[in-house]
């Protein structure tokens, strides 16, 4: 892939000394990622002043001792008096980054960083990369269970399928604040905002539609049982071997799990047969679509092929068949990109200080990301743009309301 | 301590959205302390721009994929494309935290985010507070093991003693990171650095000094090795029994192991039979020193009392009989502060990217801290204020320095 690279002079951002001299060698290429990316994407900074003693004093001893003792007295404290309740720990152990894999934690690093700052500009959610040095189940919750007096919640990042479902599910389990798999629910966050408006523009509901999902991952999965939730008419997931049925003998727990609750119409066999005369593709796998089982499907159809760089269906395909088209790329109409979801969704819940992300809380923020595009609905347009400046206000707002709904706001 | 304080409005400063209402009860009291920490005393911030999608497609999906592939082929490049050799995390267990004693990760929370904003201000260092829910020795150190892909070193807080000893070396053993127990080492660099300027003043060296340490914990024992490591005649250790001396049969290992290395004079019995005739007392145990005892030191002796806010020996009590009279107070002179030594030598240990903190590293730490007093050197300033902004960048230089010299940087 990249050409070696060993020039590790230092011009860190945050280091006020001059770096070392750089190690004679291949040069990096020139790529703007790569400079951009040079001493890191992010730094830490105070929020109080530290010019003199009387700074001092306050913001450390012998003035930090009386609130530290507050504290000591009083727990719920430290969620006014520390950054605790409004930072999350964006945390993965390197095994399914982006469409790279398992690269390990130190790999995936730049992809943390990357959530972090996301998390900030988009949401206003201070955020820290935590990349761990185990891939074990276990180890990997007691390690996030120990860390946790020291966030307002979890987000879950690159961590791979069937393990991060259990992992999610067992801290959520062990802890009292939000923990988040965003691969997995901020996709699907995004993809039903996205079908609900499809389906306005069409003149339909979700309840009219059958849905294929390529893909039986984190995302895959996720979106499955969530547009059930959203009372989608019906949904199949395919993977490598076709669609996960119920007469399929060779699944794990979370397939079989998902064969019980999906594919009402109990179609078997590969993707293309449940393809046929479909509503709705929504792609999460990689690979490629045949076009004619694109073009089997029912008149009007939405496909939503988000594999990054190369959708499983092109648009220039879907769009002699589809009535609209969306994509995880930036460089057409109606990208799906999770960045319109997960900091909205923490910043409503950190801001009520919810104990955890409930499915309502999610639709919530679908519906409100839905609702952005307002009257300005078109087929290409059917979910705003992550730059949308309203879109982050919308999903926190409609998060923290459907957290005191649902009685899970401590504040 | 504090009156009840029951007034949890959010106006975080991190969120755009207004905070809940307060909770009607009892209100919080007038103090600059509590209102300097509301919300917490730090943030994160991107230190690249997110302004449009070509932004984000350097500093996210899909730019950032070809630096983690860099990486996952080259992982020394993680060290030139992300923060982690420049970011340090505040790790304590809350079980020691400032003269609080016992008070859990949450309450410790505001000393570590104190820490970590004096980090950034005075050494450019970032930081990130990590309070563990766990004070069992292995969680701690497997938990701190397997966070180590994300930080460039580890600054270990408020760990009580003994514990904090065991945890400390044995991290060392397993990170190839900086582990650096500030309590410890911090408190020993400044502590030296004072001693050899009231050496100079008074045209002594340090081996011709005796001193006397009260408080044989973290500071005590680390205070003892390092003044011997510097050269000093001799040293004793006081805990609330006495001398830690070879004839007691109550020592735990860690006092065994100081009363074999301390103590040439071989003085055994209560601190005051220590005192009489001794050279420098320094006092890191709280409590209060019996006047007589302080009035049997050497003439000319150096008082050290840094028991916060009440030193061991009150600066009025020993200016009737030392030479030199330092406290951990800011508002004496020759304030002992470990923030004059803790910045500068993790800015030094990362730039060089050494592999660890060296017995060489933290002298060269102490001598340059010393000699930014230069020729202003008096009774009354044998230690620089932390304000003085000369210390960051000569402390910082000396151990980058040392750490090459002794062959452990890396860069």
């Amino acid at each position: 892939m990249a050409a070696e690279i060993v020039n590790p002079r230092s011009d860190s951002k945050t280091h006020g000394a001059a770096g070392a001299d750089g190690i004679s060698g291949a040069e990096e290429p020139f790529d703007p990622a790569f400079a951009l990316h040079r001493g890191g994407k992010m730094a830490v900074q105070a929020t109080v002043p530290i010019r003199d003693k009387d700074d001092l004093s306050l913001a450390y001893t012998p003035g930090v001792a009386k609130v530290c003792s507050a504290i000591a007295e009083n727990p719920e404290l430290v969620h006014d008096y520390t950054w605790k309740s409004q930072v999350v720990a964006v945390v993965t152990d390197g095994t399914a980054v982006l469409g790279l894999g398992d690269i390990g934690p130190e790999a995936s690093l730049p992809v943390m960083e990357g959530k972090a700052i996301l998390f900030k500009q988009f949401g206003g959610v201070d955020a820290v990369p935590i990349a761990l040095a185990t891939t074990d189940v276990d180890e990997i919750i007691e390690t996030v269970v120990r860390l946790a007096p020291s966030f307002g919640g979890v987000n879950l990042e690159d961590i791979s399928a069937p393990r991060c479902f259990e992992i999610e599910r067992r801290l959520q389990e062990r802890l009292d604040i939000p923990v988040f798999h965003d691969d997995q629910h901020g996709t699907a966050v995004v993809t039903l905002a996205a079908l609900r408006n499809a389906a306005k523009l069409s003149g339909c509901t979700l309840g009219d539609l059958r849905g294929v999902i390529s893909g039986a991952g984190a995302a895959g999965v996720a979106i499955a049982k969530f547009l059930l939730e959203a009372g989608i008419g019906d949904v199949a997931v395919a993977d490598r071997k076709g669609i996960v049925s119920r007469d399929r003998d060779d699944l794990t727990d979370v397939k079989r799990e998902l064969a019980e609750l999906t594919n009402r119409a109990g179609i078997s066999g590969p993707l293309e047969t449940a393809l046929a005369g479909a509503d709705v593709f929504i792609g999460v796998s990689g690979g490629t679509v045949p076009e004619p089982a694109v073009a089997s499907m029912a008149p009007g159809a939405f496909v939503f092929a988000m594999a990054n760089p190369n959708p499983e269906v092109h648009p220039d395909v879907a769009h002699k068949y589809a009535a609209v088209v969306a994509t995880g790329r930036s460089d057409y109409p109606n990208q799906i990109n999770n960045v319109l979801a997960f900091p909205g969704i923490f910043a409503g819940a950190l801001q009520v200080r919810a104990s955890r992300i409930t499915e309502g809380m999610k639709i919530a923020a679908a519906n409100a990301l839905a609702d952005v595009v307002g009257d300005e609905l078109a087929a290409d347009y059917v979910i705003p743009s992550p730059f949308d400046e309203r879109v982050a206000p919308a999903v926190t707002a409609a998060v923290a309301a459907a957290a005191r709904a649902e009685g899970v706001a401590r504040r």
